[in-house]
């Protein structure tokens, strides 16, 4: 794949993905998922509302058609075709004349950053509003009003929510999770970088021959939308998940961050950890707590998947956060694809880490009559590859993996993986098949 | 109670306390534990002199009645009246007149702090002797004598050493040792400073209604004393004791210092660290060594209790440990309030101390709809106590209890209390009962 | 033994060591071995070349006659009787005239060492060649030739590869290691130094007497002589070794360095670095790695064997390594003397570190009885043997050896083994036999 190339199909995606009203339901989920489907070819489910999904109900479906504030004069002060954010998430309808003083209670802005739109939802408790900035309140507080105030949004008790899987089948039945969440309206690092990174992700993996583990991609609104897809496939992903990630924050100009999984020496960890290391890639790196994204739900106490999050910038870490400058401007789709391309090192590593048994245990194997090491012996000499080979056979005692051997040896892993490839087809180690 | 009043009534104490003559044995300890019992109802105890207690026997008791040094004109130059650090403790009897020289080597000085008296023993050695500032060490070399010298001190080996205990029950049989010690004369934080905590600190906990744990109170003297209450309560102790401390060194103004007990990972070292940490309370932290006070005979290997200490400046650590500058002026009855009331802190974390099992374990609980949630989604504003919520909820897996929580959330632990109290009421988690 | 006449007798043997062109296999070898036998009475093997070793095949014995260059007219240039590293390891033999052009690819110096003679070797792969400083090969090159060129170094298939060892039996079977590889021709440090500090431990560990363990020492070319050491003795090392050093290096005046075994909690590991503390000496560590001596051989994964390396500045990391220049200027014998005498301490401590019951463990033994405690109370002036006394007894319950001790109290091991010495005589300790 050409990288320019790359970087214009993400932007030609991002432009379409951009303008829809994501929420928790209704039909702009339903296009993105579409959209997306051109790059990944989801299954998309629809979970009724109504349905109860442990300790939580399917809300009712939202699909807001118009919301504005006018002046008496009919001119346009507010209008969420110009912004999805002013409406506030899940809004009830609402039709009337008011004066300032009756709005404001209806009214979210941010005082400490004036300039700019919050994002504020009220999924579970029924209100109407808008969001604006901060200099915008000011100025419907000057003028007073009256204003005329009308929102037409459905909330259907008898629609659906909508999400998208798909499972990449390797040659077992392990899985490696990607979740990422489509509930967001028009945020483009915090929601459209995660969604843009997991399907191209997808496309790339699906170029490896061979594949190991199956690959399971989740597209679902936070929070009820996981909580809904573990009602489904929760058992079968206790099961069968050996490592996942939740996909968000990857297109901003950030250093990359890590945050951890539940369990200290998961997989996901070490994995993750050794790439950024192996790579030189200066990061930060979070604890796992239960506070976050979807990771919330995939760690609950009832399944306790080892889920962590390789990211740019960290949610909550950046001031356009849940802000109208989450925009366009924030990303670049040249650090997009550098994320993607991150996501494929770590998955080329779970491929290649792999577990073996030494042949010939008792002293060293003669590496030189194979032409494995070098004929002339001049001390300390030898190339990282001779060095790898040497590791391998010494640990390759049924106790180590190679990313254990890379952590002691300090030997990447891309070499490690080679140097085990040679030692196999040389009939000096043997694979453990199930470790 | 208030604070004052509190200070007030430690000093009164104090002052009675301050000019008894305690030792290992005699009357002075049983007008000690008489005083005490007004504040604590101490079952009072006498083990025979001549007992055997495993490798010791309780020696004679001694009840020293005069000790003094006279010039020729009967002029008195040293008086254990006067301060009865001045008599060798446990000294035999002796009369006689001797020359400087002659005198000599029963006098005891510290030529390093030549205004300071030493405080010394002989418990197992008959000796006789004399305590006093280098400075009168040398007045005395100067005079030269002959002196008058006379210590009537009786020694009975039909006497008895004599302790007090106290079992406040709780509503389980498991229990919390505090310990102290009695047999040191005139000393203020060495000694009187521990009596009084360990007092009053009964006082504040029987205040407490539905105790968890059951709390024993040990006055002993120090050593033999420890030896004696192990020999009649060592196997219920063993068999009960879930932590325990060793009371002293708790009037002083410096900062508080922390002794670990013998076992690591200890519950009295967790909670103690993390009372501590939740107050941000400046500390020094002492490993386990098998010296120091009874804490040697608590964790001795037929034992092995976890005894650890928390004291404001560790014995040794201070200028005036074991001289007469160990007075009322060293200690202030503030910072003994305070040290009861840190104590306080401790015991209210054993308590709150729990472990619990999330009966939801399965995606998130729906916080909001039981109010325990804002019902805005602004982005990432919710309170500690919202937090607190979520993190007991997720890591209550039969696992963890409170105390890891605390460590691994860094919410401290009356916060995790209050919010596990609100949880349980909303039926959201259960207790389990032993862990 | 006095300290200045020992050096001389270690320089003696360095000056009869030598000149000898040690190899694989070879009669210098056999000479190497009568020399050190003077010191140490090793049992000499020989294993016959073609011998299957592993995955390995004993070689023909190397036996060099003469190699030399000469110009036209008859003048020696280059002449491995004058240093017997200009004959490439292992070379094959050679006679015939040739142009610096044709004889330039069996010529190795070092460019960036342009002084010295690199030591180089082709054990497996035949080729002849000569090793010269780099100053030397652009005066051949200028000299432009023709060359005469004579390499008479038979190769005899019906030969043997040679190697001593020796068992010093203790009141144990338990095995300590000691190994030192006799494969190199002159080179004084990474060779010369090993043999000899390796057999003059045995001289001093044979005055010890009641010895507990049995020392096992080894004297094998490198690589090939320990696996064919382990071909025939692997097993009884398995089950034996409890502790084992690769014995090099140890001759420079750089400061020790101590590389550690493959298991991180060996025995090996915890004695010598506690002799390290306990001596106050600054020293370099190094992880294990599978690269080295023969470490490699006896930590190969069929026998994992614990395996350590206590050096002075360790190969690869001092400028002279495998050049002319590890000679005898590099090294001294006062340093040389010195390791010897810290391997001393190491084997004391082995010898030393036991693991105890005490046989009172209620409550503290009262050492005061027994004479071993102060008799006059003064607050906290008690010896370091005292507190050894303490540590001891508080800690053997079975689980603590005294090198667990050690790290717990900061008491150095010679205290403490002289402390358990005691306190077993006074009945108060129980040795465990195996632990």
């Amino acid at each position: 794949m050409e990288s320019k190339n790359l970087e214009n199909i993400l932007e030609s995606y991002f432009d379409r993905l951009w303008p829809l009203t994501r929420s928790l339901t209704g039909n702009a989920n339903r296009e993105t998922l579409s959209i997306l489907s051109e790059i990944i070819p989801l299954n998309v489910h629809e979970v009724p509302s109504g349905t109860i999904c442990y300790d939580w109900e399917i809300p009712s479906e939202w699909n807001p058609k118009e919301a504005w504030i006018k002046d008496e004069n009919g001119n346009i002060l507010v209008d969420f075709k110009k912004n999805n954010l002013h409406l506030l998430g899940y809004s009830t309808s609402y039709n009337g004349k008011l004066s300032f003083e009756e709005l404001e209670s209806h009214l979210y802005s941010l005082p400490e950053k004036p300039e700019l739109i919050p994002y504020v939802t009220s999924y579970y408790s029924k209100r109407w509003g808008f969001c604006i900035s901060h200099h915008q309140l000011k100025e419907l507080k000057e003028h007073k009003g009256p204003f005329n105030v009308n929102i037409d949004a459905e909330h259907n008790i008898d629609g659906s929510l909508t999400y998208g899987d798909l499972l990449l089948e390797g040659t077992s039945s392990e899985e490696i999770l990607f979740s990422t969440y489509i509930c967001h309206p028009s945020m483009a690092n915090d929601q459209i970088s995660g969604m843009l990174v997991a399907a191209f992700l997808y496309q790339e993996l699906s170029k490896i021959k061979d594949r190991h583990y199956s690959y399971r991609f989740i597209f679902v609104p936070e929070t009820i939308g996981a909580i809904a897809y573990l009602k489904e496939n929760g058992s079968i992903l206790k099961e069968r998940t050996r490592a996942g990630y939740i996909i968000t924050c990857l297109g901003d100009k950030g250093k990359f961050s890590y945050k951890n999984t539940k369990q200290k020496d998961s997989l996901t960890n070490k994995v993750t950890l050794q790439v950024l290391k192996d790579n030189n890639i200066e990061f930060q790196e979070f604890p796992f707590v239960p506070l976050g994204s979807d990771e919330r739900q995939y760690a609950s106490p009832g399944f306790n998947l080892p889920v962590g999050s390789l990211m740019r910038t960290m949610y909550w870490h950046f001031e356009e956060y849940h802000t109208s400058a989450d925009n366009k401007s924030f990303i670049s789709f040249k650090h997009l694809r550098e994320s993607i391309e991150l996501y494929m090192k770590v998955i080329k590593t779970f491929e290649g880490n792999k577990k073996f048994i030494n042949k010939f245990p008792y002293g060293e194997v003669q590496l030189g009559k194979r032409g494995l090491y070098p004929t002339l012996g001049r001390g300390n000499d030898k190339t990282q590859m001779v060095d790898a080979y040497i590791w391998i056979l010494n640990y390759s005692d049924g106790k180590n993996d190679l990313l254990q051997i890379a952590e002691l040896s300090n030997i990447p892993m891309n070499i490690l993986i080679e140097a085990s490839n040679i030692l196999e087809k040389e009939g000096l180690i043997n694979k453990i098949e199930n470790f």
